[in-house]
């Protein structure tokens, strides 16, 4: 009966699409959580420039909604236990923090568990979305009768891009992570020696011991891809692909990938000519808050007001951490505006207001703000570099700690451990960001470099939507090392070779010089 | 009293520009010959914003003149034998056709040492520019006093980089070569399995022994660059810089990197984040040409009109090649607009005009224009793709030979060999161009293409030449590994440290072995 409905919901979708002329037919896969925040904004641009937008999401998806009036959704039916939901974040969260406690040493093999086991958790989920749409023959036919003329896919896991090959059709990519690492990985050329893994807290200047544990880190990286990732969809490339298909290649054949990076935040490092860089396009001027927000804010007098928020993926954090917060927070002549939705804190001071939701963007551009502190996900990072707000950064997962490190290098934000923090650990370090000018110089100069651009990175986002749209695809900007395999790439073949011949040269040389040498010997003791 | 003159032409350039006050101060370093060209291009267009420029030129330049009223010119007296002049270019041509005629195996090492002898050439003629520079410590004290802002040079052999880092100037490259190859090569990964190397003639994509001589290529370009340019600035660096400069990474810390590339021609391969793709630049929309050449072009009729040119530096051709190319000309029914500046061919038709210079680019931009003959110079081919006209290419020198491969492999050029040309072979070439869709359609593609971007290539060029005026630099987009010695940026170190220490494990390993295997063996045979 679901199965049904789900259908007819499909056809319904399907129609709609048809029935609409103007602009492309674009079919959005997204991926969920804070990934879908930007991804949003994206569809919002495309809608307004009168595109047709088509999104699939999951079933079981917990933050993109089911509806809108911008773009039809397509829900994809799971019901196979693989799929994520919601409630890791929290499970993944009190493992991070328990983690952090351990020995260096230890905590190294327990990370490499860890990340194993969130490989399968993730890949899996996408595996089943993947499989129930590609098992649907009648949602399949219904997807190539539509004729979408572009996919626009969140590449992190790599539903969205076998679909995309599946259907023949152009892809842009709006990309950060790719399968288990940052998404330059899959094609750029990345050095270990300048070109710090994820999770390897290193900056792009490493000593020789940070290059040595960098490139293991890469080799790791690659092998959790051959080992981990690759073997969860060999059956269905087997069954829905022709043979010889190769996830690796797919993922590298995007015809424009728009990185959700701008080297004002992030380490300079190679580069490919069909790479668009977008970071912080989701940024926009400062809109006017409500009355009640407001009066909040002004009531800071000259003090000013402190913006707190850790994101969609963290709702709460565990008890002694947010007692540490809140009671560091009563001592402080500024105002704070926090985005909790956890149990409230008993030492909660008179200053801190708790919402459930804030007007992030627009808080954090308005002249009152002292200073913001975050988790250290990208979209509040960038909106931090986009309004100049010196950062306290407290981070828990994924990219977070890498995110730190770029900001606290270019001396924009202070960063503190989260699982041994007290109340005066964390009143010093938000002293110190309000008090100490060096933090706001530092992300003011950032900022103004993230604002000295040729044309805004929305802009250039829907530019280059547009231009796939526009030429079919971006075919001439994609080089063939694409579909290279990894020890030609990397010319492994070529000087094995040339190794092999220089060995039996000089093998042929000293045989020859033993046998010229040897003679006269032989020669002299006969004479 | 030469000297002295030059003095004072100096201090009075000088003083011009210390008088001007709006816009940016500007020391320009170009290139002479087609180099120049299109550095004038964007001197136009940043004087038009009222920028004060300084250009810096040879006494013995062939091409940059000496006096303008965009521009303050600096001429350096050059009295050395070793300075470059256009007579080297004739002599080059003819040795170049030489070579083509030979068997390739011996053409490998006469182009070896030809290439030697080259370098030699023109770096000892950068040398001899950049060492009465610095040596003239009246010239370097005003340079320094006039405060310059930013240095534009035209890096093909270091004279302007070194003059940039002696006075400590933001520098941007306007740039296409360096030192011995493309000038992605300084800075960007370049792996020899898909970066086909400076004359091998190769695509983007080779087959494995393709790529085994394309890496012999890479090598020896490095190992020219150690041991035939490093060693002739050795001495400069030693007397005019602090101990310990490197020339090479001088030429990487350029700001911007305003590549004259755009992969619409060139194939795609891995760049860096200071690169901005500006290929095209020089290119503009298509201006009235004279009523008499406008008279000769529509007489023509519906047949059109064949445009040919070989550039600045070539200005004839050896006899025979003339006479088979004019001959050819003769029997074709569309008129011709030959550049030539030798002697006028006796098989010349009266279907053919021969002038000293021509309206090139509004010439191609004529719709009556149905083929451009070309030598293959970038500047040429830039504006045959931006008015979407077919090309017959005969390269004769340097990179021409590459350019040829890139068009002809998107099927947008016929490539004839210049050595052993026929009137028969350049008829059939160019009425195959003529007449054969292909040629047009396919370069009409690319010219789509190449128009279709977010912001023409010369404002961003003036933009990120006026971003680095703003910023002072753009150091934040310089990556660490431009200052990684070659071992340590490739992982050679890291590796061998890794190879010893699995190497030494290895041994500890089979020693323990050993010694438990012999033990019990022993005691077996007591038993």
């Amino acid at each position: 009966m679901g199965l049904i409905a789900n259908r007819l919901l499909c056809i319904s979708c399907l129609l709609s699409v048809v029935v609409c002329s103007s602009g492309g037919k674009i079919l959005v896969f997204p991926e969920d959580g804070s990934h879908w925040v930007n991804m949003q904004v994206i569809l919002r641009e495309l809608h307004t420039r009168g595109h047709n937008l088509t999104v699939i999401r999951s079933s079981r998806s917990f933050y993109i909604q089911g509806s809108s009036p911008l773009y039809t959704v397509i829900t994809v039916n799971i019901t196979q236990t693989e799929a994520v939901d919601a409630g890791i974040f929290g499970t993944l969260l009190q493992r991070s923090i328990a983690l952090r406690k351990m020995m260096p040493i230890v905590r190294f093999f327990e990370q490499q568990k860890d990340v194993k086991k969130m490989l399968q958790i993730f890949h899996n989920g996408a595996l089943s979305l993947i499989s129930a749409i590609l098992d649907d023959s009648f949602l399949t036919r219904q997807l190539q009768d539509t004729k979408f003329e572009l996919m626009l896919v969140d590449p992190a896991f790599p539903a969205g891009v076998l679909l995309a090959h599946y259907l023949q059709l152009p892809m842009v990519y709006n990309v950060r992570w790719l399968n288990a690492g940052e998404a330059h990985m899959a094609i750029a050329p990345s050095p270990p020696s300048f070109v710090p893994m994820y999770n390897s807290l290193f900056s792009d200047r490493m000593d020789f011991l940070q290059r040595a544990e960098n490139s293991l880190r890469y080799l790791f990286s690659r092998l959790q891809e051959h080992f981990i990732i690759l073997p969860i969809y060999d059956k269905l490339l087997k069954t829905h692909f022709p043979p010889g298909s190769d996830l690796l290649t797919m993922q590298r054949t995007a015809d424009i990938w728009l990185m959700r990076i701008d080297f004002v935040f992030d380490f300079p490092r190679p580069s490919m000519p069909n790479f668009v860089y977008i970071g912080g396009f989701q940024c926009r001027q400062a809109q006017a808050i409500s009355a009640e927000l407001e009066d909040f804010v002004q009531s800071s007098g000259e003090h000013g007001v402190v913006v707190m928020s850790f994101g969609v993926m963290v709702t709460a954090l565990p008890k002694e951490i947010t007692e540490a917060i809140a009671s560091a927070f009563a001592r402080l002549p500024q105002k704070v505006i926090w985005r909790y939705m956890g149990e409230r804190p008993s030492s909660l001071g008179n200053n801190t207001l708790l919402l459930d939701w804030l007007p992030q963007n627009d808080l954090l551009g308005h002249p009152k703000t002292r200073a913001f502190v975050s988790h250290g996900g990208t979209n509040g990072i960038y909106e931090a570099i986009y309004h100049g707000v010196p950062v306290l950064l407290l981070p828990l997962l994924f990219d977070q700690f890498d995110n730190a490190i770029r900001l606290e290098v270019r001396g924009a934000a202070r960063v503190l451990e989260v699982s041994t923090l007290t109340s005066n650990d964390f009143l010093e370090g938000i002293e110190d960001v309000i008090k100490n000018p060096s933090y706001r110089s530092s992300i003011q100069k950032l900022s103004q470099l993230h604002h000295d651009r040729p044309i805004s990175p929305l802009k250039s986002t829907v530019f280059w939507i547009e231009y796939v749209l526009r030429n079919k695809g971006a075919q001439h900007l994609q080089s063939p090392a694409n579909s290279l395999p990894w020890y030609t790439y990397h010319c492994l073949d070529v000087l094995s070779f040339l190794l092999v011949f220089i060995l039996v040269a000089l093998w042929v040389l000293v045989t020859l010089c033993r046998l010229l040498c040897c003679r006269p010997k032989r020669k002299q003791k006969a004479d």
